[in-house]
């Protein structure tokens, strides 16, 4: 069975292919018999298949902000220069996911949709682009948040297929506090009654829950400085109430509750120290990759403070801090001063001869 | 009706007196005919009726907690110098509260009670400690969290009657982010259908949403820091787990649903700013007391960066910060160098000739 949604289709994500990558076995038990993958590119490979960029995406997030915000010619990620790979996440709503599994997978349906590790994405990526693109190293692996998540297993797992690693707001070790604050937004979902473990009829049913867990986002993704200074008003909201409203809750009902536990689940669980048998420095002591680490000042997911200590535990890495008052959510890329910020630093980092 | 529990009583909170102050005229319309207002003090009253400290609560707190952490001969707040008197804030479940509510209050009981506003209960604390303790100046008012919204109000509404005044973690106007903050707990325990609009059989009925209230205070109320050196072991838990459902969640579902929702309604709004038309610099600089803003330097609650604007808008005032890495519910004095810090500072203040 698959639900039908208008939101995880090409009218509103514009275009993306889907690719299988076979079967791909799970970290945590089983597997996913036909892993499709919805992968959007821009550019082109050249001849030496060096000029290759992998983005990873983040949680509730696509292809579709990546292409809106971050790419194009007038930035550091561009397309004339660079064969731009974008492959949205297992769990993604576009890529194989519980509301959308059928067929080979239709074992895996709503709630008997396996467990997902940010590990299995990573292996599942790299087939990807070595089976269907013939691409063997990467340029870049640019992700944010559960991207950034990733981009760390990309540079620990495969360190010799990464030349140039930038993991913005996220971390390559998970933080206990960030594990209870996905659990709260977890909960918003799983405590609505029409949640119903997992098996709904549409996931417009979970409405309550999704704008519960709206509520905790417009909390903990923004900053005590974006709300007092109505930074909502510059994104053409009236009041505080219509960009709730009219923002964060629709970008959340829109999606599938199942879905969004998916991808939660595995962003509670990143972890690079898995590699190491839970020694990050040793993990981290891996990576051969260029790597600047670009935290949010103002992020509560992904503060500094944590973001920094690893960062320190990579050779030749950088801190490049990113200023956004938004926070987490600047990642949207909606305060003018962000993408300069971006450009700058993963143009450095593009730059750097490795 | 009201409804019999195990936490709300002498058993659980040792000697406290119920007063009545009679009538109290509501802010936002109505009134609570029988106003008990639960009072505990400690030392006596001079002669000179100048030796009078004045502690209101916080939410979801007692004058338990500053009887065991902050009261005593070897504390500032020392009982052999001074009359301290606590005040169990409307809604605490010790003063009249949705639960408790009958006799005279019975028209209020559970969903019926009224919306009470921090400058509900300074009334009703002013009439108390003049018709029943015969005090008329208070040498210090000092409170955390709501305690210090109700510390400001006390400071701005009748700034002749309080000399000394310590707002600790906690603001003269609450921000949009924490209103936002307080409503995600709202939300968690109200999305539970137990909760029935406010009309349950016991508050043990509604414990899933508590719990999820909860673990909304674990993110919130503590730090990064907390959970990542994990603190926790130092409060006799084993592991993050045993905390949660060891501490935090048995805290919470000891207490009334109702009784709960009406403090943070009351926290949602609290804002001297009332008194002046919105304008939050003629209200602080009302302020006579000598005052000391004394934020926690990890607290996602009241940060420093929005207590720091306040106390510069006060005359003569101090910014002392209080460093603790449990951020907000450093409040429960559970490091050991959180109450030097405390009393060092309400020391200075006691000290200080106004």
């Amino acid at each position: 069975m698959s639900i039908s949604s208008p939101y995880y289709t090409h009218e509103f994500h514009g275009d993306y292919d889907l690719v299988s990558v076979g079967r791909l076995e799970l970290e945590e038990g089983g597997s996913i018999p036909d892993c499709q993958l919805a992968v959007a590119t821009w550019g082109e490979l050249n001849a030496a298949r060096d000029n290759a960029i992998l983005i990873p995406t983040w949680y509730s997030g696509t292809h579709q902000i990546w292409r809106d915000v971050y790419i194009g010619p007038e930035h550091a990620l561009n397309p004339e220069r660079y064969f731009i790979v974008a492959v949205n996440q297992i769990g993604s709503g576009l890529s194989v996911s519980p509301h959308n599994a059928d067929g080979p997978n239709a074992a895996l349906s709503m709630s008997k949709f396996p467990r997902v590790r940010i590990g299995d994405d990573v292996v599942a990526q790299e087939r990807l682009l070595r089976d269907h693109f013939g691409i063997e190293q990467l340029a870049l692996v640019v992700g944010g948040s559960m991207g950034a998540q990733q981009t760390y297993e990309w540079a620990v797992r495969f360190p010799d297929k990464v030349l140039r690693a930038a993991p913005i707001a996220g971390t390559a070790q998970n933080t206990p506090h960030d594990f209870l604050l996905a659990e709260t937004m977890r909960e918003a979902v799983m405590s609505d009654p029409a949640w119903n473990g997992g098996e709904y009829a549409t996931g417009a049913d979970v409405a309550a829950g999704l704008k519960r867990e709206a509520h905790i986002w417009g909390v903990v993704g923004l900053s005590t400085e974006f709300w007092k200074q109505e930074v909502w008003r510059g994104l053409e909201f009236g009041s505080k109430d219509e960009f709730i409203v009219g923002f964060l809750e629709p970008y959340f009902t829109a999606m599938d509750p199942n879905d969004l536990l998916t991808q939660s689940w595995k962003w509670q669980r990143g972890d690079v120290a898995r590699h190491t048998g839970g020694d990050l420095a040793a993990a981290l002591g891996r990576i051969t990759a260029k790597t600047f680490v670009m935290p949010i000042d103002e992020d509560q997911l992904f503060p500094v403070r944590d973001c920094k200590p690893e960062q320190q535990l990579i050779k030749g890495s950088e801190l490049r801090i990113v200023s956004d008052v938004l926070g987490h959510l600047g990642l949207f890329g909606a305060a003018p001063t962000f993408m300069p910020q971006i450009d700058r630093h993963l143009g450095d980092l593009l730059n750097t001869k490795v």
